[in-house]
């Protein structure tokens, strides 16, 4: 009896565990067919606001989410000061710190100090044009009120509708959720360069998404006439790829329209701020080469319970070794991090020296027109300064181009190096003319001493930008909340983190 | 009948193939058999003569041969005459080709210009380490006179006994075939670094048979006393190898030391001859790390018939990528070709920038001096152009550093230009206290121009030279073969080039 007792325990035992068994192999396809289909998050237009698409999207959204943990300000400013000599006279020398993570984005934009302290809609020193890689919400106004309505007026002009940090409607239609190009001035350059807008593969559209944003742009003034008849100018991004998308062919598209970002206060130079080519530097290197998209090593899929998805925790592969790099790589992890340490420390070495030579040719540039000399003086001396502090700027803007296009980093490095230093070699000659021939750039060693050399009142920026969130800002939040376009439970918890360290 | 007939012809046919496979078989075997045991080339000492070798490893000399096929002249001096400014008072500024295949080794090395017009044993301007590189003839030597007194002497001393181009006995021990270490500085150099001689790898082997050649050394001078009580000076190739073998490192070993190999006939600086050092820069690359060989990419294995050995025809994988790069690397050839282009364009930009910043810091120099400087005024640039044309010449002066290390290639062209620019910067200064600060260095874009200015008297050389090698150097020919040092079949239909063209 005792045997048939067992037989049965046994029996009643392995039925249990195949229904179980059963029941979770349903469950979990259930949970794929959910997972797996694409739900409609908003029929028509662009639905900004993450926290509707978590419905759908739990697991992208929470891993998006993540990329709070990404918070630490690093004020680059004190870290390298001679970045404040290079952009004397423009926004970044008063205030520019390493970047945090896409939760933080719109954050940072309205701390910083480059963005100012309008007090009404029409004040303030930047155009619209600054919100548009940093919320969902700018494609949604896109739509509403046109492209070049967009572009046109103060960043102010937007304070209440911008609310959203950058999230899904950036990157996927709200309608199937496909990846999209939310932003028109991609889609404008890729079709001037031949791309078939419908025939971009999904492995393209995995580094074009990322394109969108981490790309060279620039703000091309636009004149147009609204639907009242009235001639307005836009400022609208636009990118400048034209041929090979080199760093040479950007130079020589500004150099045709004699454009200039700036005037840079010390030299008198026509300046050209690149922004962040990230894609473009990619593109020369191998992994594009290799057809590795941007996705790839930054947000390469995760694996949970039955479910295969892609983590939306953007951030450095070299904080998930093991999902990223060692997919294709059969190294140790150690090992990969010292391959790619030992890229950095080389471009660090040749970025160190390249700054330090373009700061020093501004502020030689800066005493030779002090002592009188003339523009025929400084004419060849300022081409030198332009194209040196673009081509520095560009192969070191982006993120990782270190590593990204180790090659192409170091030779552009070389490249502005000469340039600064062919620049220094005239300077002397035309010190000399003006007696002074053995004038030495003063120290610009530390934030205090570079940003005063480039004549930023940090601490009345400082000030007024106190002010502005205090007041302006608390009034746009509020809006959006009362208008429905963004979801309080996002900000709980969030502090109120300013972009600029106390000097 | 008819059916049986066909039968017995089928079986016939298929008796007779099984024979012959097997006689096959047999035959495959007895030659696997001869090429795998180790033959005894010669019990004691070094055979030299690669014609003896090529007995017992048949495929291995034809290919080793076939480096003759790489047998053109390139003037580096005509293709980039800013060399002639750069060595200005060195051997180097008379005479420098693209080297070819090792079977030309010798002949190049008699030829060049550098070695000079020696009319009997003492005379001539080098040393006998000259040869060190050159010949299998050179370990026979050192193990039948001693190393010290090996090193003594000019370099005619062993016109005659060095017969053979690099080949068997460079790299393989007469005796048992094993790959070994001939070189005596080699071995001195890796056991100062700490490596235990008898446990290297083979795969290790694969390299440092290479290494024992192309890597940087210097002639230590060094005092010695003979068994007959006479004391000697021999000049001792020495790598300066402590540390972690950088470029940087390799400085700091002269400069501690003083040394110098020459002294700038313009500027007057003590300088630094890079030789070769292409094991050190191939170390800092990404093959060395993966533990690729030089022999893995450069002498791959090979197939005839049923015997895989070696192929000694020693090139460019590029010109064999099927068996070298495709190996590891699933791509097209064009595409392997076109990023390996790209490595060598941002190679060459960089290094025409920096040698002809370094060529106008040596030529104002001259001016500064011309113009009465002090060596007071001149230290400091001194101490910039011997470290920008040390940095230049070790970055490029070995075989692919462009491809070997691409990163650590760029990198050092950086550092060596802004040198030279740190150079010609403080120069503006001397030359215009010595009233001369808009001088302009003179062009130097032929190297007839260039030759003239570093005042090399080319005709005079060459004509020497053609006198040298119409008496001393077939004497020492006739000699080697009187001597059975030489097999004389393989000078047979070699052209007596010269390695300088004419001017």
């Amino acid at each position: 009896m005792n045997k048939y007792k067992l037989l049965l325990v046994v029996s009643l035992a392995a039925i249990i565990a195949m229904v179980a068994m059963t029941v979770s192999i349903a469950g979990k396809k259930n949970e794929r067919g959910v997972i797996n289909s694409s739900p409609v998050v908003k029929a028509d237009g662009v639905e900004a606001r993450n926290e509707v698409w978590r419905e759908h999207f739990p697991r992208q959204y929470d891993s998006w989410k993540k990329t709070s943990e990404n918070d630490k300000i690093i004020d680059m400013i004190k870290e390298k000061p001679q970045l404040a000599i290079l952009w004397a006279g423009y926004g970044f020398a008063k205030d520019y710190n390493a970047p945090r993570g896409h939760f933080y984005a719109l954050q940072s934009n309205q701390n910083t100090l480059r963005t100012g302290a309008p007090v009404d809609e029409k004040t303030g020193p930047m155009p619209t044009a600054c919100w548009a890689c940093k919320s969902p919400d700018v494609p949604r106004v896109m739509e509403e009120v046109g492209i070049e309505e967009y572009f046109t007026g103060k960043w102010a002009k937007y304070g209440d509708e911008i609310a959203n940090s950058i999230g899904c409607a950036d990157c996927h239609d709200s309608a199937t959720a496909n990846l999209t190009i939310s932003r028109p001035y991609l889609r404008v350059a890729l079709e001037y360069n031949g791309v078939d807008l419908d025939s971009i593969t999904h492995q393209d559209m995995r580094s074009l998404v990322c394109a969108q944003c981490h790309s060279e742009y620039y703000f091309k003034k636009t004149k147009w006439t609204d639907k009242q008849g009235v001639e307005k100018t836009a400022a609208i991004v636009t990118f400048p790829w034209e041929g090979k998308m080199t760093a040479e062919d950007m130079e020589n598209y500004y150099n045709d329209r004699e454009f200039k970002d700036w005037t840079h206060k010390i030299s008198k130079t026509p300046m050209l701020k690149a922004q962040h080519p990230g894609y473009e530097i990619y593109k020369t290197g191998i992994h594009a080469r290799r057809n590795v998209a941007c996705a790839d090593c930054h947000m390469p899929y995760k694996q949970e319970g039955s479910v295969k998805f892609t983590d939306h925790h953007i951030r450095s592969p070299l904080e998930n070794i093991a999902n990223t790099c060692l997919t294709c790589h059969r190294e140790s992890e150690q090992e990969l991090k010292d391959v790619v340490n030992r890229k950095l420390e080389r471009k660090e070495q040749l970025m160190e020296i390249t700054m330090d030579n373009i700061a020093k040719a501004h502020l030689e540039a800066g005493k030779a027109w002090e002592l009188g000399a003339t523009q025929s003086d400084m004419s060849p001396i300022q081409a030198d300064i332009r194209s040196s502090q673009w081509t520095w700027d560009y192969s070191i803007a982006s993120h990782g181009s270190f590593y990204h296009a180790p090659e192409e980093t170091l030779r552009l490095l070389s490249v502005a190096n000469e340039k600064a230093q062919q620049a220094r070699l005239k300077l002397v000659r035309v010190l000399a003319k003006y007696g002074a021939i053995d004038y030495m750039a003063p120290d610009f060693s530390t934030k205090e001493k570079a940003q005063k050399l480039a004549g930023v009142p940090f601490e009345k920026l400082a000030a007024e930008k106190m002010k502005f969130k205090n007041t302006l800002l608390k009034a746009w939040t509020e809006a959006a909340i009362a208008n429905d376009k963004l979801v309080p439970s996002i900000r709980e918890g969030m502090s109120d983190n300013v972009s600029y360290p106390k000097n």
